[in-house]
């Protein structure tokens, strides 16, 4: 890890969480110090589906407008800062909001999407998914949708996308692109995180790694450590540079075990729920329960050598000098 | 080729059209002696529009009740020729119409679609399309919406799909698929067509194929010989048995060009079409212009050598028999 001397950028980004959220939950993400939030939209929405959820946004922009407003550019994080408020950033985990139709992509960002995953699990029209037994990589249809991504400035997420399809993502992308909540494969085995060969080519290309704090992704789930999560972040420094690390929680505050039974399994398959096997959210680690604990995060990677600039970094520096990238149209 | 002793079937089935319907076409089938037709009644549509289609297809039903009636089952194929008129069987080009949503294959089911293709050229939830240049096989939706289909009586066709998704698609599925419109690639080399080792385990498996009319099917396309192709069904008879044979003209009468770009190009793509290739229907081999041109076909079969019942097995009894097995609820 090296020293990088700049100006701290004093911003907390959550660059993935799914809370069931209130004025409750925007208080809690008050007290935890941030400054935005890159919330999920959709998962396995239509288009008018994801169209009804951002209604519901705007009710919730309308009835808590101190607390929180629409973030669509990097601008927007300084602006709810100094204004004592939360950006919050609108992102798609699935590609199922444009159907079948390019044109889409142009109105989701009209909306107010800045992030859309290629896929979530499964394949998709784009991209093939993480739980899928073998990946082709991106489509025809897929490499005409990052093209028009990159034209309009939506930031390409693949943290639920095959590895064949997000190391190609990262190739044909003329934009760098993010996966923004998951964490090293070598640190925790499991089909969601991230083998350093994607990491390399992520960071190589100036894309992004928010660490996910989503027991499942976390070596010893519930029970891992504040340190152990703090080491595996100053190793990944090594691997890809401190510079292209943020957090992305994945923190679902206050859903019901319906949401994440849905998640996983949409309305694609007839296969009864096992009763053996329940699917339910896993308890959080105690450090990092609620939107109240991101300033444990700091304090942790502090203990284990970080430097105040490269914390100021990962908790949302560099998230923000991302936003300030992407989310504008292409140049020339 | 052998001689099958057996009752003459007596019946004429195309299974692929995609004609603008009225009045005359169906005196054309009426002409042409054709007792049956599958017609595509989505390419990329979804849900909704498909259901649109079919409101259409009761309208044509209505007003031309003397003509033609919804074909359901294979008894509606002897009825239809015992009352003399067509019967008149819907399929699907592609899974847009179930979106992504497995409980919509039933609901197509009721609503009289006997055919889906898991893909249409470009890849889908389900499977791959012939187009892509990667072919990962059969998704994780891919595998239920096959046994469903299975379950409910709709015919997996593979038409449109990669090879490995086609080979994959008949060991998945519990029953026989289909082809409904291709021919031999050792024939003539194009996309669209099938290779040996796909045709033969489609036989092995108890499928059909459905000989193409379309001549960018065809060797020499448009100027392609009567003679020549009735030498391709010998050949394929050779190679697949010709039980497993029949008919799917992929007719496109009356369609304007703007139809076959829509077919091609969907709203997947932004890519702006090519002026010096325009998109258009090529015209017909001048022994099958239209659907009075039937005839013509077991004319040439004649003369290349096949039987009295090979010619009513080729022309519409293998359908109907694979009718009759397939379109009813799985059996145990």
């Amino acid at each position: 890890m090296t020293d990088r001397p700049e100006k701290l950028s004093g911003v907390v980004i959550d660059c993935l969480q799914y809370c069931k959220y209130s004025e409750a939950v925007f208080r809690d993400l008050k007290a935890g110090g941030v400054d935005a939030i890159h919330t999920t939209i959709a998962y396995h929405e239509d288009f008018q589906e994801t169209v009804a959820n951002i209604i519901r946004w705007n009710e919730l922009f309308a009835a808590h407008g101190d607390l929180v407003l629409h973030g669509k550019t990097g601008a927007d994080v300084r602006r709810a800062k100094a204004e004592g408020r939360i950006a919050v950033f609108f992102g798609l985990q699935n590609c199922s909001p444009i159907e079948d139709d390019i044109g889409l992509v142009e109105i989701c960002h009209t909306l107010g999407v800045r992030f859309m995953q290629l896929s979530y699990n499964n394949q998709s029209l784009l991209a093939s998914g993480c739980y899928e037994s073998e990946d082709a990589g991106i489509t025809r249809m897929g490499r005409e949708v990052i093209a028009e991504m990159n034209r309009l400035g939506m930031v390409i997420d693949m943290s639920h996308s095959g590895e064949r399809s997000t190391l190609e993502a990262i190739e044909l992308s003329r934009r760098p692109i993010a996966v923004t909540h998951a964490n090293p494969l070598s640190w925790h085995k499991v089909v969601r995180n991230k083998a350093d060969t994607v990491l390399k080519a992520l960071a190589a290309s100036g894309g992004m790694l928010g660490f996910s704090l989503y027991p499942h992704h976390l070596k010893n789930g519930s029970s891992c450590a504040l340190t152990e999560f703090c080491e595996m972040v100053a190793r990944t420094a090594d691997l890809m540079g401190v510079a292209r690390l943020g957090i992305g929680s994945d923190l679902c505050h206050g859903q019901p075990k319906e949401v994440v039974q849905w998640m996983r399994r949409g309305t694609w398959t007839k296969e009864p729920l096992d009763p053996a096997n329940p699917v339910v959210f896993p308890p959080q680690p105690a450090w990092f329960a609620s939107n109240r604990d991101f300033p444990n995060i700091a304090t942790g990677l502090a203990k284990v050598g970080f430097s105040p600039a490269e914390i100021d970094g990962i908790m949302g520096g560099n998230w923000l000098r991302f936003f300030e990238a992407s989310f504008g149209g292409a140049k020339g």
